[in-house]
């Protein structure tokens, strides 16, 4: 079928390919001219202004959103006025559950469908498929689902859920309708906050595997520093891109993720390549914020991002605060601050 | 290669029987001696008592103990007196590193060679295979290659990891010696402690998934009570079972673990089957001390292991005394306790 | 001078008290009216409705709300069609800030004015006096310091901070203009985070030393249960009570929240009246939500609002969702579950 | 009565100073002959040796150990074969509790008694006396007596707790008998665990409040940057010294700690001169091991011990693991890293 897509970054691009791949007829549109190039060698429309990229789809048009979270408002501001009722469109990227709720509402005022759709899948997705949460209307849904099934993965290689009734629903493809509007984004936001739990789980155990030698080590003795007790038991100069490797066989711990990390451990041993500045795209904090508001305890997820948030230096000024009180109550100096007499406290 | 086998319960007994099945020669030894029939009945050389199951052995022996943690020492001093020099005793359970350091050194005084394997797969290992985290010296490991070799789950289908020169090494396929004695269960413990992280991310994820119908109830209006501000975002009936089967297909967070929910969901979709008494057996608790000492941050794994002394019950007197102190200063009453005026504070 | 006070629960009337023998004019109302009984007795105006109420005080008057902060707009919605132009409405519970806001411009815009008051001092308060963090327009904040000094405990026997010029400014007597409106709650938001924080510090810290003497009890062997590697370290019968009080004299944990804890265990040693259920009113909650907004990380006031959840049961699915997990990949069985055989993983 | 004191450092001069003032009779030593000289001009006995020092105390001896955790075994090898059965050592420095009853046999075995004395009150101790966790046999403490009062701080100015029995016990004046060998330390171990969750949670608070502002600042727009979606909520430029300065009046979160804090801030407003690497020196560690030995949740505590490690970079190697995963799975390249084309996931 038609779609238009609006967005090709990496992730909108990459859809795109995987669309005509499948058949489908693509009409492409981005901010920057040169974006849509490769696409339209590649068999896709393109399109020089927003007006031209509406124009060439036809009604019922279906419009897929793969742009950043902050700008969607933006897009949507300037391609309503150019659509008809009827028309759908699809927010595909990480956008929070609320502006869907939000945007829905107002699409439908003028007849407009409004579809959201979570995308997980990454740069793997066009040779790999993409795992879609979709939120919305089924009738919606059900009109738009021969592109799902072709980003979809579909069933592949991985074995199917024991007990599980074959061809009972889209899941087991990669796809589903998850409720109404928002459900879409609402399960990609948890999943994601799972996705940051778990990386933070393999970086946890990573780097105490890291330290596993710190018994080789020369210890300062002052009361400013705990000592070591048993050096004997840290005497491992551990392997991790073997490590990883071995992990993906038959462990308990086996992911893709973990695959990743195999990868990258692979072709940078001590991932000197990296400062270990941890961004946060939002989902995250959402799923924070949902835990919290439905009172749910979610410690391991919240730590993950508070790691996130800590490797960009936002404890700064609460470790301050903490020396300046161990210098009052205790006259503790920094280390590596002037020397001065220390004294326990 | 001979191998004798000490412990047949279900972790042990399926071992022997990927061995069997390898073509090796197993003799094997339970304090039940039930434990041992089957596995005679597959091929292997039962045994009366250790002293009969050493003797069945040839020197230089191979013994490999799958038992408890705190039944490893009891059975060594019960063996120890039958063994020769050049023998080999491996663990393959899941002891406290410590414990191999020291029993690796008592052995060694009598010529005893010991090798501890960190042992992943489950009950699942004896058709995937055995992901194999060894310990010791470099002589013995490689003698024993050829069990470890069976045991391992071998390349199978899992692709290889882009930029790694394939036949490099044992880990692709599925075993590995991870350095020194100690060495794997050190690394196993690791692994322990970040599944723990990973299962958590998962459970929590999923809590916060399961209220997402939250605005639906009805709420109190009360100083003891924060009101949900916004029930129309909680008005989700999300389907687990369904969610968790298209996260295995092309999402970031599949994983053999999220497999195994999948099953679980589908069996039982509200999990009524289970009270939420989580155990933990030793080594999530090793990798947060092995984090402590050597001044590692791990706030994921230090939370998943908390949840699970929290889920039975060990939180119980710090909730109480936070509860005694909110009655104190603002005259707080537990809900669901006695009646009586409220305040806030 | 003249005030009017809205809720008359324990809060409200202890402030009311405290402003009589203060020497200010009260007029006072309650949706119970049985609730400004004492307080007419002690010298206060009352109101038999809200017309009568306002009728009742002065223009431009001076009202403060000490209502659960849900029912806070009902109020308002009622109140302000009685007021004029000039009037003040002080929100003195635990609102939202961002009510505050909301609420401040909607009350401007018909010549009203707000000011937000986070009250700390819970049922002490009435000797001790209240600690004021308020929000809101200078010039208003300046009108009724007269109230907040009265409330306000004053520097009393606490010993000025060295280095503090004094009498720069009125935080030194317990009250203080923030900001500008919701900057009062903003604040208080925080103090209660940190409240939770400290109060969970010293839950934990105590939960430990009343089990130090697991060391004393059996443990049951087997692959679900983590042995004790060292009983002799756990043998210690801790007197609670004795601690709390011993630390209240000079120690670096010396605190108000650490005196009530001392006085809870001495009338109850075991806190045998409280079943651990502990409610959480809001700001807790808040101060997670900023910190993330923020992106600062604040894992310990996190950790202290998931415990007051865990203790009301929340992280049941998640615990069941754990259980599941180790039954699918280790057979493993609940402890106190049916009998089964257990085996490693 | 007479005590003997090693280590002049600052808590050990200043509670010879104290002991001198209250009328004991002080002979003291310290590896740097130094340190004395203020004690023997204020009336102590200097010594040229720990020989000279024991010869000057007479039978029994009562010597007090005020040195770093790590050097009291070293101490104690060369003060041992000099004393007498009968003798008394008393470790009141921030020893470990295992080493307590390791040392405490040893002594035992050769007639020296040892008392465990974990002593709180930093470099204020001097003028507010010391508080005093003493483990040991009740007819040692018994003897020592004279000097725990002293050194404590006695009932002050700080009210009785309410319905407690005023002189029953000593608690009430700043010292006590907790328990057998190690009582003290393991008691002093958990206040200090419980010290540094208060500590964070106070500078989390302060950290959320410091960023109160962020509204104001401008906020990249791309998929790497979570929007700020609501700048309203975050326009306020809040007074730290102030505020601080404003809870020690009255609020629930007064304390001592609090007082420091409020003096650092009013002579270091935004804590320049502090670089944020945050010492641990031992007993927030053993806290957090003895919980998990007791299977006792202490999520606030471990993260505050996380966030000292946090601050002195140790997480760093763990960040570059989820840079390096991020990167794999989406493309992502680290802020402030070299410019690549960004992707959603």
């Amino acid at each position: 079928m038609q779609l238009g897509m609006i967005g090709l970054g990496r992730m909108g691009a990459s859809m795109v390919t995987r669309l005509l791949r499948g058949g489908h007829d693509c009409v492409v549109h981005d901010h920057n001219p040169q974006a849509a190039k490769d696409l339209v060698a590649l068999g896709a429309t393109g399109s020089t202004s927003l007006q031209d990229f509406v124009s060439a789809l036809s009604a019922p048009r279906a419009i897929w959103l793969m742009v950043p979270a902050a700008v969607v408002d933006g897009v949507l501001d300037d391609l309503q006025p150019l659509l008809s009722p009827g028309d759908t469109v699809i927010d595909g990227g990480n956008s929070y559950y609320h502006d869907d709720l939000r945007r829905a509402a107002a699409l439908q005022a003028k007849g407009i469908h409004y579809l959201d759709v979570g995308t997980s899948g990454g740069v793997a997705g066009l040779t790999r498929g993409y795992c879609q949460m979709v939120g919305g209307e089924a009738e919606t849904v059900g009109r738009l689902a021969p592109i799902f099934e072709t980003l979809a993965p579909g069933a592949g290689a991985i074995a199917p859920t024991p007990g599980r009734k074959a061809g009972s629903g889209t899941a087991e493809r990669g796809w589903l309708h998850c409720g109404p509007h928002g459900a879409g984004h609402f399960v990609k936001m948890v999943h994601n906050g799972i996705e940051y739990g778990i990386m933070a789980a393999y970086a946890e155990g990573l780097n105490i595997l890291h330290h596993a030698d710190i018994g080789k080590r020369d210890h300062a003795v002052d009361a400013e520093t705990t000592p070591l007790r048993h050096p004997e038991h840290y005497q491992y100069a551990l392997d991790l891109p073997e490590i990883t490797e071995l992990w993906r066989r038959g462990s308990v711990i086996g992911s893709w993720l973990l695959d990743l990390t195999a990868e990258a451990l692979v072709a940078d041993p001590k991932l000197d390549g990296f400062a270990g500045r941890v961004s946060d795209s939002g989902e995250g904090r959402w799923t924070v914020q949902a835990a919290i508001d439905a009172a749910v305890p979610a410690p391991v997820l919240s730590a993950a991002l508070y790691a996130r948030f800590g490797s960009r230096g936002e404890s700064d000024f609460a470790n301050r605060v903490q020396s300046a009180m161990r210098h009052e109550f205790g006259g503790h100096v920094e280390k590596d601050g002037p020397a001065t007499p220390k004294g326990g406290h």
